[in-house]
């Protein structure tokens, strides 16, 4: 009951802020952000304070070295997030942008204007530099942000929300508009999904059963993407040469990522001049590979793969690969197997590459490039709060665009209905 | 387990007819859009036999004469259906269209390109003309869908269904394209909106019960909007004629629908001037007026309202009226009372329209003119699938565009990420 009623409070204080933030100009808004950054730097001190019993705790609990990485706020961290909300605030500002105007045979000018979607929830893990850089991402789309992260992270997650609410208050903007849930309970979650009648929009980031667990249970909608099994295609038309550098970068120059290749497919006309000495670097870098048996004909000292590596996000130096009859085979392949994330192919045949970026059904659809350029900021949005496989309002990364929906706005002379 | 395996079966074709849909050209969907128009004009004979297995189902059950009016399939009716297909088959097919497109640092020429959502189910009561009009314009936009109308329409559904697969067998397209399920079962209903594997989106159309229940218990998103309580707020410096013109307009000309007036804002300065006048024009079209005490005073016939007028969506010749003590207050009002459909102001002062514009939240705002222009026809799309008084993927009228999505499609020359 307590917890049901602290929850009911920020969803409540939160939609105030929400009703407040689209009368902010521009200006108003970049001022509180430079202000957070400026406070971050200043204030590191005690950022560090306030980490360190999160570090102390996690120590205590025995976690691993990556995660407690992962959860320092060093001075690196500290000085990238505000260079982060520095970059937020020279960005563009959606509010307000009329994206199209047009007038009816009567006279009527109808417009379509860029607006806030009003509250958002972020449900994220470990990392607290999500917390300011969402926060920023959300405030400079004019929505309130309700954070809720790792219960490894609170004492950071919370320091970094009062540095922000702090700039809020300096500028006389509405605190509310950036919250952390201040309990590492539970149960907050699950009464946070339940607030349709205060939270707009649900974003969250982490592992496969975070996101199902908020997708079954949320009663608003959610934008998420459960994984990414990419595929690169090597087409039969293929610059050899190319494909390689491609494969091999989608694959090895960062392999925890959703956005690394996972499935590597090879026309059957190139396989024996491509995949031996491809998967020769491949194994140099540490790569296990697991093959169809065209491909362990070929590489001998490839791993037999199963039907459940074509469905595998290994995120690790693992890869799965595929000889296939023709093009057609490839598409049936990652109809099937794919997840809508990222597919490329590589080829130098006009026709070829318009029909893949055609009928691929995937948030980014990429010709003779690195999967690993699926990223907000990689395809110049500036920004990215995620990167959703779903096509309802966003398909692929998401930046300041993403967080707003248009209205209709009408100037009329007096015109009635005939 | 019948009716399960029924609706899977529907899903699954729906899913594969999908695939095709974004293969064909536009030059193609519009002769199938074209064919099914001559056909349904050619068969009329067919279709008003099916037709009058309802009417006389209805008559037998004891529907009311409005009822049975809206489920009959008149000469009239078939003909506006045709020339709906027509005009679909005009409008510009948004499928394929680059809505952007910009280049790099590294030289990736990267752009948005719309696609169709994939499988649209739509939900809906007795008017059997929706089938082809939901049909039509999911057709266009190259999604596939299913169709769930009123159970006292089921054989005029079907023979409506049947004409448009006939018209894609004729034209080569994927004829399960287009399905209307062929059971009344109410089951069948909550089997639909599990499949959230094979289904992308639920568009209900209906009484707010309906909507409520599809909006609890589907898995996968939902277009809605609950209902239309829309006002018109009559500003200090409006010009009086016009607001009695556009108010009269926006309450009697159509009270039945969700873009009508049911509650009128009067600025105190101009309560006097304009209430009295007004309300006459109202008495004498037979509008019951329900007002504050201060509306109460001025018009003594009124009845006074309680609070729940202040949410009522009448859809009939009843206006709840209010004295507002000035523009904040009247915000205030919408915010509090308001639905997100369609809010007027009337004035003729520059900076309120602007503020109006730009603080109201709703999924149409309108500067001096009626709040019935909340219609895609009316506002220039050509068309209209439903209004959605929800932010997420759109708010406001749905036409083509709003049944698709944008993907990300990258041409690259070799890049790779470093």
């Amino acid at each position: 009951m307590e917890i049901k009623e602290l929850l009911l409070q920020i969803g409540k204080k939160a939609k105030q802020a929400a009703r407040k933030l689209p009368t902010l100009s521009t200006r108003e808004k970049n001022k509180v952000l430079r202000l957070v950054a400026q406070n971050l730097r200043s204030q590191k001190a005690y950022l560090q304070e306030e980490n360190q019993k999160d570090l102390d705790l996690a120590r205590k609990k025995g976690l691993s070295a990556a995660l407690i990485d992962r959860l320092t706020l060093s001075d690196k961290v500290i000085e990238a997030m505000a260079q982060g909300l520095e970059e937020v605030a020279a960005l563009p500002d959606p509010v307000g942008e009329v994206v199209k105007m047009w007038r009816r045979p009567n006279g009527l000018w109808v417009g379509r204007m860029r607006i806030p979607l009003g509250v958002i929830a972020m449900i994220y893990e470990s990392r607290p530099n999500v917390t300011i850089d969402a926060a920023g991402l959300c405030f400079k789309s004019g929505n309130a942000v309700i954070l809720r992260g790792g219960s490894e992270a609170i004492n950071s997650n919370l320091a970094l929300a009062r540095i922000f609410q702090e700039a809020l208050q300096e500028s006389g903007g509405p605190t509310e508009a950036v919250q952390v849930i201040p309990t590492t309970d539970r149960a907050a979650v699950q009464e946070m999904l339940k607030l349709e009648e205060y939270i707009d929009l649900i974003i969250p980031r982490g592992g496969e059963g975070l996101i199902r667990f908020v997708t079954e249970n949320a009663r608003m909608p959610v934008l998420k993407h459960f994984k990414g099994v990419c595929h690169v295609y090597v087409d039969r038309l293929a610059d050899l040469e190319m494909a390689k550098r491609i494969c091999f970068n989608a694959k090895v120059q960062r392999p925890g990522v959703c956005n690394a290749m996972e499935t590597m497919l090879v026309h059957e006309a190139v396989a024996e001049s491509f995949l031996p000495d491809m998967c020769e670097d491949f194994r140099r870098a540490g790569v296990e590979i697991r093959g169809c048996p065209r491909t362990c004909a070929l590489v001998p000292w490839a791993k037999q793969a199963t039907e459940e590596d074509w469905d595998a996000e290994y995120l690790d130096l693992i890869l799965a690969v595929r000889v296939v009859k023709n093009m057609d085979e490839a598409l049936d392949h990652i109809a099937r197997w794919g997840s809508n994330h990222t597919e490329t192919i590589v080829t130098t045949d006009y026709q070829r590459a318009l029909r893949f970026l055609r009928e691929v059904d995937a948030s980014v659809v990429i010709t003779n490039a690195s999967t690993r350029f699926n990223d907000g900021g990689q395809l110049g949005l500036g920004a990215e709060i995620g990167i959703s496989t779903t096509k309802l309002h966003a398909y692929g990364p998401m930046a300041l665009e993403e967080l707003t929906t248009t209205k209709f706005i009408v100037f009329g002379e007096g015109q009635i209905r005939e």
